[in-house]
């Protein structure tokens, strides 16, 4: 065979100087473990600098420049100015703070840069180790499987579009233009915005989600969904879907799980669950009654970089029959076809359960996190940001010019400074104003939300890092600021 | 206030002792650059042994476990039975190989922890910075926008809800039932099987994709499609999308971009262009003429992980008007509002332009890749695998027992032992076992599909670490064991 020696070029994307590359790799691993030590020596949120905005206004780089260059630019423009989420009194929306082993973790996963999709490689296996785990702490059947994902939003929509495919099994050729009615879904008005831009996704309409009222405690009221789903189906109409809440966004509520999966079995819908942080406390036996129905659901979605605290980004969806799940994505084609040995062989691919064909190696963080921590340590996390939630809100309702604005069933704390005689208008004004002093001071970052109209600060604790006395400086701190603001 | 310091605990998911886990990273760092160093050395595949896989299915740990005990499991029984896309022989379906800067980049997003969706914060901007030059690469216009992704799955899909709910403003509240007629999208028979998902995803249904047959280089019949069109017009659907491919995933086709650009604005219709990997050359002024159109498209999606050789997962979708891109995903609720200032402040979030709310900081390898590299070595890299791509071609067509089973207008290969005399069916049966072969005895690692009934080992070449002489034992490794085969 001819040889033509003067084409090899060796050239690659690998440096020239390992040497000196790896010692920048060790110089960053040293800067970043000082940077998790040091968050609570930081403010909670700092505004990027104008130098630091316009050194993203670059056009596109033409020639290479040094990996110690660009690693100054990242270390003085981009890390100071960090969303902080890691910080001790960071509770805004919900957010989990990472942790240094899953900062190692995602280290490995992409220096392995496996592309976890099909073959038979070690990270297939991890992922469904890790399916397995996540079935063992949602109580869910042998028959159960599920896949790793972005986040709750991408979760609830894989989970979504089984659910349609179920319903009616011409969907996936035929379209849902074949279906001969409308097919409607069903959840509590306080169901999160992601669930309802998965519905529009899926191509339902989020008109055919029925926003379901919630009683006092923000649940879905049961009766009124019974009698929407019966008014729907004299309608001509198709209720085919049911989505309950295991904590929803605004202040932690959880639906009743096993009343609607009963109404789902009667009914014959497919249930649901959003359980993004809220399915969590599932791994607590103390939270037997209260989550009861989770393993009853049809398919869950939950985070992992929410209140099992793992770094973003990675979440789960479950769905009960496997086969079910497979048969809304499964396609056989000819570049993706299993072989009996060699590479191409191993276990089913994941391309076959969702809508991604390329995914990275997340579940590796998910694996070695689990491993180090041991459910133990996260039952210990998730009943300490518990007692924190109680105890914040305690401190609140002994606080006369404090309001505590909803129950606390969980960790979402939503509550407002009123000093008393000022209109509603005024609150909204002046508890916003509080926020965001809050956060341009650097003393803690919660967030908000409006609850029947009254603009809420509210704190989403799923913060490994936050103490006791964390929640004490921001009730001064909003005191404080409250009444610097009436003066 | 009233104090409980009886409450206040500290302990938290950072470890107790700083310094050993410090070490353990720094251990961690040394053998990842050692096994990104090695990666020649290795062979090109390893099954994972029994033992191995038996690690994989354990319970759900219950107590903790040292971290560097989690990482020798790792270490031993995970690492060593990777894909080894990295390896200088990997060729399988279209990976990329990843990069070390790659890995120090994910390794500092995963420590900052950052959830890029909302909020003034860097990250945010940095996203922003690797949209525009997205943008500059792919010759977009200025009132272009984008969002990062995991894949070009995800972007296809992106792309196809941005199309679809364009096409008519109903579909987004109302569904597809809405719509009194058939929509129908239009592509190549060569079209990713992710696109045809996606079209499953938004309820279209896969058999309203037409998949119009290709001439003999893989490339859409310009005037089947027409006719196409016309037909279904006929029948009174809505043709309302037609998806070009640059670079099919078969054969490395481009179909004739400028004109499914024409017959799009002709006949009113979406274009959006699938350019996983065949986009990139748009980077390379030597392709001006082949890659013409991908400039005229409505939305495009390209994979960073596969051509550009960035780390696992992260790809772009660029869609042509911001704004119809904002329409097909932007709400607002009241936990996500915007504030004039604080860390609610900041650019418009991106969960407004795509499926995800959480998403973790893909941008920043991207950017620290480009920036390192400049777009100089990228264009040195992508023009070396071309070449590559026709020495192999020129080896195949040289060697009397091996035959070209397609052009090879890019970077991907198909080709088959054929040493005469043989059926077909015997042909495609010995060119499987010569692929399985070549991957268990860890010589190298090219994938296959079928052509026109033709079992094709097939190489796509996005690797950044191949030599001219791999493809000589790519070659010579073929051979040998076709013959060990005939023998
Ligand atoms: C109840 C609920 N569901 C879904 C989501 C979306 O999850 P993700 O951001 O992981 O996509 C959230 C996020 O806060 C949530 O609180
Ligand atoms: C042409 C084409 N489109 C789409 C895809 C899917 O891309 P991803 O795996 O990044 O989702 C591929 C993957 O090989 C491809 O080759």
């Amino acid at each position: 065979m001819k040889r033509t020696p003067e084409l090899v070029e060796e050239e690659t994307l690998d440096p020239v100087d390992w040497a000196s590359l790896k010692e920048l790799g060790h110089r960053m691993m040293d800067d970043m473990f000082d940077y998790l030590q040091s968050s609570r020596q930081r403010p909670a949120w700092k505004k990027p600098t104008k130098f630091a905005l316009n050194s993203m206004q670059h056009p596109l780089p033409q020639f290479p420049q040094d990996a110690a260059e660009v690693y100054e630019h990242f270390f003085t423009q981009i890390l100071p100015y960090n969303t902080e989420n890691g910080h001790p009194r960071f509770w805004s929306w919900v957010q989990g703070g990472g942790t240094p082993i899953g900062m190692l973790a995602d280290m490995l996963a992409s220096g392995m840069n496996t592309n976890v999709s099909i073959g038979d490689h070690m990270p297939m296996y991890v992922e469904k180790q890790v399916i397995e785990w996540s079935k063992e702490m949602m109580g869910f059947p042998q028959q159960a499987g599920g896949i790793l994902v972005s986040g709750a939003s991408l979760a609830n929509i894989t989970a979504l579009v089984v659910a349609r495919n179920h319903f009616n099994k011409s969907i996936r050729k035929k379209g849902l233009q074949t279906v001969n009615a409308q097919m409607m879904m069903y959840g509590s008005a306080e169901t999160h915005n992601c669930v309802i831009k998965g519905v529009e996704v899926i191509g339902i309409g989020s008109d055919n989600f029925r926003k379901i009222p919630v009683d006092d405690q923000y649940r879905i009221r049961i009766d009124l969904l019974k009698q929407m789903i019966c008014e729907d189906r004299e309608a001509g109409h198709l209720p085919f879907c049911i989505v309950g809440n295991a904590g929803t966004v605004n202040t932690g509520s959880i639906d009743p799980l096993e009343a609607l999966a009963a109404i789902a079995k009667e009914e014959q819908m497919w249930f649901h669950i959003d359980g993004a942080f809220g399915a969590i406390p599932k791994i607590l036996p103390e939270f037997e009654d209260r989550l009861k129905g989770i393993e009853l659901a049809d398919s869950l979605s939950f985070d992992f970089h929410k209140w099992l605290y793992v770094n973003y980004e990675v979440a789960c969806v479950l769905i009960r029959d496997t086969n079910i799940h497979r048969e809304a994505f499964a396609t056989a084609v000819n570049y993706l076809v299993p072989h009996e040995r060699g590479l191409s062989g191993g276990p089913d691919p994941f391309s076959n359960y969702g809508m991604e064909l390329s995914r990275g190696f997340k579940a590796l963080k998910v694996w070695m996190s689990i491993k180090e921590h041991g459910i133990q340590r996260y039952q210990y996390m998730i009943r300490k940001n518990l007692r924190q939630a109680q105890y914040l809100a305690g401190l609140i309702q002994t606080e006369p010019s404090l309001e505590l604005l909803a129950e606390v069933p969980l960790n979402i704390i939503c509550y407002r400074f009123n000093p008393g005689g000022l209109e509603e208008e005024e609150l909204n004004i002046i508890n916003k104003e509080i926020l965001m002093r809050l956060q341009e001071q650097g003393i803690a970052a919660p967030s908000y939300t409006l609850l029947n109209g009254k603009y809420a600060i509210r704190a989403a604790i799923t913060n490994h890092r936050s103490r006791m006395d964390d929640f004490d400086i921001l009730v001064e701190e909003t005191l404080r600021i409250g009444k610097e603001l009436m003066t």
